[in-house]
């Protein structure tokens, strides 16, 4: 038998307050774009749906995986998910949000990372 | 200071073989929309990469948050990842994943979830 390996995946999620929030996709597309410039990450597709009253979600496929981005204005905040078979790791990963949100007013930023044990 | 609630975000991610892989749009779009259905989710936007020489990605933006498939063939895989603010528990995910795949042959079904402590 024929064993099949499997990808390097990394995924890393994180919730992101801000006070205030800005709701609008010009800001949610900037903090897509620097996500995915400082992490060296690809864009092949892209696509935005805003929802009523609010809220909304951006949709960046990569060739490393996606990047989804939804906001909660009633919450202030982000729920950000990379998923990328890219070499990047949660310190890098931190270090990027740090870079895209430094003009903003943070409240606080939680990461987890649901990587498979592919031991 | 008005304290800031968290919505509920269940997020659950899977990592499944199968033997073979059909790695068609139709079967990845059977399967998106066999997961949607079975826990009654609604989709607001749809799109579908695919990448060369293989694989393939769709994303489903939902209105409970969005729905992501990518596809390694030369893996004999496929990575789920679906994010809702919907009840969905991981014990109803699995069964969503055991019945969308139970005419295909599964080599595995792994599932993590990266759910934040909301406590």
């Amino acid at each position: 038998m024929i064993k099949k390996f499997t990808p390097t995946i990394n995924h890393f999620v994180a919730l992101v307050k801000l006070n205030p929030l800005d709701n609008s996709s010009r800001f949610v597309e900037e903090i897509a774009d620097g996500i995915v410039e400082s992490l060296n990450l690809h864009v092949v597709k892209k696509t935005l749906y805003k929802f009523h009253p609010e809220g909304l979600t951006s949709a960046y496929i990569l060739s490393e995986s996606h990047l989804l981005i939804h906001t909660w204005p009633e919450f202030g905040m982000l729920h950000i998910d990379l998923v990328t078979c890219s070499k990047c790791n949660g310190h890098e990963f931190r270090n990027s949000l740090t870079t895209v949100f430094s003009k903003y007013n943070i409240e606080s930023i939680e990461i987890k990372s649901p990587n498979f044990d592919l031991s």
